[in-house]
């Protein structure tokens, strides 16, 4: 089934999409939003079910054409929002631009940053940043919500927790990562909020395409109105969601509406080195900051440079059939006014 | 006033505390919860304050005899856990018991990281932990309640935005810190889920002791019933609240809600060397690892233990007239045993 929440108060009001994103009906008489759905997940998932089978077919009372301009993403704000770096080509590709190895405990235990959840942008609304000093930069991923999660839970166990599955586009300042990561405390300001697809799904809306615990489709990413990238998100994401809700909750129960992220979607070049600029032929990149390595190992210098006042990003997904999973998360950059 | 929450669902249920702590009454009927209070503080701190005043003078309606055990935290859960480390005494001997100088940008740049806030712990709950190899410990620290702060906002507007008061364990497993900062992310696994005073206030009731945006009172701390600590939280905090809450909106909003800590309080001795233990006639610590790093720079290692399962920590501040003016954190370590 697919869900949204209209952009409503502080949590959204939960609505049903239909497969195909052009219809949809209210929820809120079965949970008025997504975080309390997600909290008595057991209890309300086959009425939530049944009122999409009635969508789909064309059967659901008070059903309304889809905007998806008047979607929030769909956890408007979260209590865990924590995300992985789990393609590790790009980490590697940090490394390798910096000059430094990769530790080869990477391979084994995931990365992950503890994320700020209480203000999330809505998927298509500006993304106000202070100054482009700053680095600003765009991170397509994927990102699943679980229900509560124990401590300690296996990666095996974890899977039964991932209960829907949605784009983000976790902005980044990339100016100020080196000097957030150099106290040894995070990213902290170098993460500001980040905004996720108008619509989450649940797992078997991707069919075949999720195995493994990982999305077997690619990421499709604009700037600009240009293809930029179209990296496939299965194949390199070297720990799966299983792993990085286990990983998550290693030392921590999660509490429900936990929302883990993927990292960056990245493959290498088939031959294994860097990924190539979709203008030459590659699959391009999910992130600014990715070319910028690239160039910078390939060319000695980095010149395509971070986002500006008024760059637009358009991150989405789509099936085999060429249908739109998720909606499209499509944000523009601009100056923050303070009020 | 004083606020806290009945641990009931998982947001509590917002009661109001009499200021010597022995009586309540509930105030569900102004705001089911404490999220919900601060969420409209404008409109509905006077209705609470009025109250309160009720409850002080007898006259409240139901009030009920106050028993800290059914209290939660005063936000059982948070979109938004940011903590300091402003007492920078603590940060030097981190770094001098590892032998490396602290960047003299520490005195200017705050150092935060960011916290997973979907499942604090109940003040008088047991700390569930995996392992003593973990390196268990309590951080007692101050931390503030923000209502919704604009990105940006200086120093000075900051202030206006703190709303309450209140005291944290902020559970570290020490032997996790190592190898979490290593990998460049933050503290992740190493700070699992923390708990809060009982009781929050409104920062007129510390009267002339908040000042400069600190609370200028020593936090007493007890470890299995012996003191262990009773440093000043005022004159060695280098950044105030307020600089605290603007480092944390440099480059987002933060939401209603958002709990901002102070670190873990820490004075020098009075020659400006480590502090001693309470024993030897210092104001002892907050925190077990910061007498371990005493113990090795003067003795050249550290003989104290970390926190082993049964072993009980206890957090409170007085006022001058030895009022308990949060009540307490009384908590066990347990072995945590999977469902």
């Amino acid at each position: 089934m697919k869900l949204a929440s209209l952009n409503q108060g502080r949590d959204g009001e939960l609505i049903v999409v239909s497969r195909d994103l052009t219809r949809a009906v209210r929820a809120t008489d079965i949970a008025p939003t997504l975080q309390a759905a997600i909290e008595n997940w057991d209890a309300l998932a086959a009425r939530l079910e049944q009122r999409y089978a009635q969508l789909n077919d064309g059967q659901a009372e008070a059903a309304f054409e889809l905007d998806q301009a008047a979607l929030h993403s769909p956890l408007p704000r979260t209590y865990n929002w924590a995300d992985g770096s789990a393609y590790l080509n790009h980490v590697q590709l940090v490394r390798q631009a910096r000059g430094a190895e990769m530790p080869e405990t990477f391979w084994t235990d995931p990365l992950m940053y503890q994320g700020g959840g209480d203000r999330f942008i809505a998927p298509t609304e500006d993304i106000e940043a202070v100054s482009e000093e700053h680095g600003i930069d765009f991170e397509g991923e994927i990102a699943v919500i679980t229900d509560d999660v124990p401590m300690g839970v296996g990666a095996e166990a974890a899977a039964d927790h991932i209960k829907l599955v949605m784009l983000v586009n976790d902005v980044s300042l990339r100016g100020l990562i080196p000097g957030e990561l150099a106290k040894g405390f995070g990213f902290f300001q170098a993460k500001p909020a980040s905004s996720f697809s108008p619509i989450c799904v649940t797992p078997d809306e991707l069919g075949d395409a999720w195995r493994d615990g990982r999305v077997h489709l690619p990421l499709s990413v604009h700037l600009n109105g240009d293809k930029f990238g179209e990296p496939e998100a299965g194949p390199d994401m070297i720990f799966g969601f299983p792993e990085l809700v286990a990983h998550a909750a290693r030392t921590r129960h999660l509490g429900a509406g936990a929302v883990i992220g993927s990292g960056t979607v990245s493959n290498p070049d088939a031959n294994g080195g860097p990924g190539k600029p979709v203008k030459d032929g590659g699959v391009g990149y999910s992130c600014l900051a990715e070319v910028r390595m690239v160039e910078k190992i390939l060319h000695g210098d980095s010149k395509t440079p971070f986002m500006r006042f008024g760059d637009r990003v358009r991150i989405e997904m789509f099936d085999r059939e060429g249908q739109s999973i998720f909606g499209a998360i499509d944000q523009q950059v601009v100056k923050y006014q303070p009020q």
